[in-house]
């Protein structure tokens, strides 16, 4: 294969990430719309903005589909935790703030 | 709302979690998919394995779709540069390896 080849191929390839980057985009924005809506209803009913069980059943579940999606499930673990302490920061920035502004959030 | 009733509707948000995830992990399954087979060509190729003016260009567009999206876009940025490091990990892998080794990854 030539540089030149390579170069139309890497172009291709760049075409499909991007498309899947603004997918994950917007289901990241759509995971945050129900986190925060989760954040929200613990604020006000006094429960803890941190669930350990829930969490070490979502990260068992997700290391199980990364496996089946060819994905390296420690990496998948990893991203899990990224993700979930910005959660923990909503949720807690919602329990700090006056019952009517965490409703609106 | 009772407690009861705020827990029936944090089961609800935690099954559009749970989906969402699951979407999640295949399409950054996907994604590593593509950003392999761009390791591989790159590492053929000769080319960097980090290319910051793609890589500038990729977080402007993803700001910008998170802003369409509602998502913070600083967090955004935090989460493709999380992503990226990943990758330019597996790229720099590919690079080390033989090249037959590589075009099997």
């Amino acid at each position: 294969m030539t540089d030149a080849d390579a170069s139309t191929i890497l172009q291709g390839l760049r075409g499909s990430i991007d498309n899947i980057d603004a997918a994950l985009i917007f289901l990241l924005a759509e995971r945050f719309r129900c986190t925060k809506q989760v954040g929200v209803l613990k604020a006000k009913h006094g429960m803890p903005a941190s669930d350990p069980t829930r969490e070490e059943q979502q990260i068992a579940r997700l290391v199980q589909l990364a496996e089946q999606a060819d994905l390296d499930p420690v990496f998948a673990e990893k991203w899990f935790n990224f993700v979930v302490a910005e959660v923990i920061r909503h949720h807690r920035s919602a329990a700090s703030e006056p019952a009517g502004e965490s409703a609106a959030g």
